[in-house]
Order: C-alpha cells, then sequence, then structure tokens
C-alpha cells in the first residue's frame, strides 16, 4: 500500500498543508491545499489534514511547521504569535488522538532551516545559520548536521539578541532586539517616521506602509527605501558577524519577505557582515545566499522532521 | 606497562604541564610543573612535556589547550594573544614530531567548558554555556554532550559579539564587543576614567588598576569598586540572555579570574540576566554558577580531550 508523508505549515493567517509519497525519490507534493478562514486554526489544520490524505492508503507520519516558541520533545506550542488561542497547545497530542500515526512538531524557523538544509540552498553543507526576516525574525541552526534545538527546543532564537541596550520595544516585551530594529514591520515603521519628518519619497502617498512597499519602491530607486532596506541589512549583518563568530558556519541563509529585496538588501548585508566580522578567516568557504525553497520552506521542512519520524538515522 | 597522558595549558605568562595515568578511575594529577621565563613559549611547553613524562612509562596521548583561534581538526594555531611568535603555528605536527604520539590541541576556553562539563561544575548536563572573564572573554559550549567547534573550530568565541554598537575599540580589532566593555581590564579601565573625574574611592591610592585590586576593593565595600563590577556583570547577564535564546542550555558556568569576585559580580549578573530573557521558560532548570575547576580548569579540558582522543566513544 502507497504510504504518505502529511506536512503542514501553519502561519498566523494561512495554513498550508500537502502530500507526500514515502517511496519517491524527489520530493513531490501530489497534493497541497491552504486555507483562509474565520474557523479556528486547530479545526482548519485538522480538516486539511483530513481533506489531503489520500483515501485508502497509508499515513506514514504527520509532521506540523507552527509560529513561536514550542517544545519539539513533548510536541507543546507554548504560545503562537498571531494565534491568541494557542496557549500551552498540546497539538502533537491532538492530532494523534484524531489520526493515530506518528506526528512531531517543530518551530518554523528552526524547520525553515531543516527544509533548506536537506532539499535547499543548504544541501551539502553540514554546519549552517538560517534567518527568516518578515514580519518577524527567526532562526535556525544545523550543527553537524543536527538541528540545534537546545533542552526545551527554544534555541536558535536569532531574531531575539540584543542589538541596541535599552533600544525599540520587541515583540517578546524585551527591547533592542534584532527583531525589534530590523525586521518587516520595523522597516515600515522607520520610513513612516522619516515620512513624518518630512523625507520625501514615492511612499508618502501610501501609507499605512508594509515592508513589502519599501522593497518594491527601493526597486524603483526610491532612495528612502532604498535607505530603510540598507539599514535594516546593516543591523542583521552585524549581528551575522556575530554568528559567525558563535556558529563558525559554511553557509548562512536568509529567508523571509525582506530578503526577496535582491541586492538594495544583501549588498549592505554583506558589506555589515564583512565590517564587524573579527577574522577573514570566518568569511573563507563562506557562503551566504538566499533561500532556495520560497513559500515552501516550511513544507519542506516539515517533510525534513517526518523523514527523520519516520527512520531517525536518516 | 603504564600509560599516561600529557596535558598541557599553555597561557601568555605560565605554562602548566600535568600527567595523568589513563588507567586511574579518578583523574589524579601525579606531576605538574609551570614555568615562567625567558625562553620561547615553544622551548619551554617542549622541555616541560618531556620533564613530566615519567621514564620507561608510555605516553598514551598529549594535548594542549592553547589560547587565541586555532584549528583543531587541523591542530594550528591560527594566532595567541600575548605571544606574538604564534602565527599560523603548526603545534600539533611540531610535538607529533617530537614524541610520537597522538597529539591534539584545542583553544582554552573551548576546553576549560570540556573540562568543567567532564570534571566540574557541568558534570551531569548535556548542553551548557561557559563563559570565562579575565584579560579577556572566552567561551565554550556544549550542546548534547558536544563541544561546538564550527567548520575550522573557530566557534563559541562569546566574548565577541557586539553588545553596543561602535562602542570601545576590542583587543579583536572591532568595536563594542563584551570583552570591550566587560573584560577585567575593561573594568579597571572604567574605574580609571571614573577616579579621574574625581569620583572618591579606595582606589584612588593604587593606579594603575587591576581587576584584582577593584575585586578586592569591593569585598572590601568601596561603592566604585562594587559599580565597577556591577557594570561588567550586566553587560554580561544581559549578554547571557542572549546566549540562553540561542542555546537554551540548563546550565551557564562563569570562570575566569573576575568570577571570583561573588556577590558583587554574580548578583548584578543574575539580575540583568533574569530582566532580559525573553520568556521564564529559558530559566526553569536553568542554573547559573561559578566555575569548580578554578585554575586547574584548562589541564582538566585537556585531559578530557586527550580521553577522547584515545578513545573517541567517550
Amino acid at each position: 500500500m502507497t504510504s504518505n508523508y502529511i506536512v503542514a505549515d501553519v502561519g498566523g493567517t494561512h495554513i498550508r498543508v500537502a502530500c507526500f509519497p514515502v517511496q519517491s525519490q524527489k520530493p513531490t507534493i501530489v497534493q497541497r491545499i491552504s486555507t483562509v478562514g474565520p474557523d479556528s486554526p486547530h479545526d482548519r489544520l485538522i480538516n486539511l489534514i483530513a481533506t489531503v490524505a489520500p483515501k485508502d492508503e497509508e499515513i506514514a507520519a504527520i509532521t506540523v511547521a507552527a509560529p513561536g516558541p514550542l517544545n519539539p520533545f513533548e510536541g507543546i506550542v507554548y504560545e503562537a504569535p498571531n494565534i491568541p488561542s494557542w496557549i500551552n497547545l498540546p497539538l502533537k497530542k491532538q492530532i494523534e488522538d484524531q489520526f493515530h500515526v506518528p506526528v512531531a512538531i517543530g518551530n518554523d524557523a528552526n524547520l525553515a532551516a531543516l527544509g533548506e538544509w536537506r532539499f535547499g540552498a543548504g544541501a551539502g553543507h553540514h554546519n549552517l545559520v538560517y534567518i527568516t526576516v518578515s514580519t518577524g525574525i527567526g532562526g535556525g541552526v544545523i550543527i553537524k548536521n543536527q538541528l540545534l534545538l537546545g533542552v526545551r527546543g527554544l534555541a536558535a532564537e536569532l531574531g531575539h539578541v540584543t542589538v541596541i541596550p535599552d533600544g525599540p520595544l520587541c515583540g517578546c516585551g524585551q527591547r533592542g532586539h534584532l527583531e525589534a530594529v530590523a525586521s518587516g514591520p520595523a522597516i515600515a515603521l522607520w520610513v513612516e517616521q522619516e515620512l513624518s519628518q518630512g523625507i520625501p519619497s514615492s511612499l508618502s502617498a501610501s501609507q499605512p506602509i508594509t515592508a513589502k512597499d519599501v522593497s518594491e519602491a527601493a526597486s524603483q530607486g526610491d532612495e528612502l527605501a532604498r535607505a530603510a532596506l540598507a539599514r535594516s541589512a546593516t543591523f542583521i549583518g552585524t549581528a551575522i558577524a556575530d554568528f559567525l563568530h558563535i556558529f563558525n558556519p559554511t553557509l548562512v541563509i536568509i529567508g523571509g519577505g525582506v530578503s526577496q529585496s535582491g541586492e538594495a538588501f544583501f549588498g549592505p548585508l554583506r558589506i555589515a557582515m564583512n565590517e564587524h566580522v573579527m577574522s577573514k578567516k570566518y568569511l573563507e568557504n563562506l557562503t551566504l545566499t538566499a533561500s532556495a525553497l520560497g513559500d515552501d520552506v516550511g513544507l519542506m521542512g516539515a517533510l525534513a522532521l517526518a523523514q527523520t519520524v519516520t527512520n531517525p538515522a536518516t
């Protein structure tokens, strides 16, 4: 009987679910569905899994990439940004009780790192750092082909390092974190503040502003938009120099919406990283690149997790 | 025939060498010698090893804890603070050529972490962060019972993370690193600056000042000395909160001379760490403690390395 992995990527808005045959040499999504809707995320997730699972075929494992701090060992989501009802949610057990198959969950940024390592930009590397820059800034780290999880799975929160003491308030409640000064909302907020100071920009007509607006204006040559991306990229590049000193990897992958901004983002990031690294030895054999898996990174990470669930030796 | 590990700890001033019988249940130093002298560190090291090795007994392995960035896989010291002649030194090969036994080298702070994990404050823990605060600030990290090394052994440089953008110059040439604001010399410099502003203190009679002077004055209740230790401890505690987010360990060990300052140092450090951590989940089951191995930490780390050289499964 054909056996399948059912994998899910739960975001604050979208929930995406896909089915992969276990036997396929190349991972192939046989069906992929997503929803945006008023129902509870939990119900939507369960319904999508039931819908995507092929009838009369086996489910080898179900895995879920979920937002927010979670404990992958116990399968509990501690809290999820944008899903207020998910507090200490025993998600693994709930799905197991429903489908009676092995279930595993992982932090979305961690699994994105795992997905890039197995199927994307990180293939062939043994030590890599993944940073996703979008609404928040998340991270995932592969050390000697293993995901860095820490004792409760709370490690690799690379957006939550202090870059400006007593700086702007972060979503986590602390101040001056990388996420608070360099995420998509931080970019948009800085542009709005500059506009209110009378700085000219093509963006002045389009308030409220999103990071996507800024990225598009930058690609049209807007100076303020380019400065906003450069500011975020400089913070991130400086933090990456720290991460090189901490992890000494061969690869740094930048994912998330903001990483789609091309050289307007990667140029200043590379400059800051090179300037702040304490020895050129960290840069020898180092590759800096954008995520290769795009919007599928969460699903592919969940797939990589599913393969380890059914075959821990991989 | 009795077999021994010869282990060495090379500092900028002292070189310490010890001999441990391989078979002893409890690690026992049968002989320990150290030198301070005018000869080249390389010659002193070789002579000490030859002196400490018992005649007519076997040497199972020789291991060396060395300062500065080095590549433990290739056995090359890239550079060593306070030993200007050690540039790209093939130390492992030089010792092998001399003694014809297996040799391994490691960064001193990394090996200190390994030593604490195997024989000291970290025994029984699987994930720990070690920070040594003295002339410099070094680090070592154990993840799932393995030392974090990175691709060239340059990882875990926890003193070289930016804590004040464009802050004071660091020994590494970058600015605003933790080491530049919180090491022993940074503590002494801050006190001297305050004294030059006319701040009263028992230390005003004893310039030039060392961190040890500050520590002693603090234990006598000197307000300026206490403020200087608190300032360093606050920087370190804030950085530790970042390291908790990055590594999610069960143990943080503080070593080095400054960590001998007791609650005048650990009190403010704990407060800063607790204030800056983004979730109390990182503090549950977390222990913060001082190094247990004291001045022997480098030798004990080299011993732990020697055991893995002869028995990689341990």
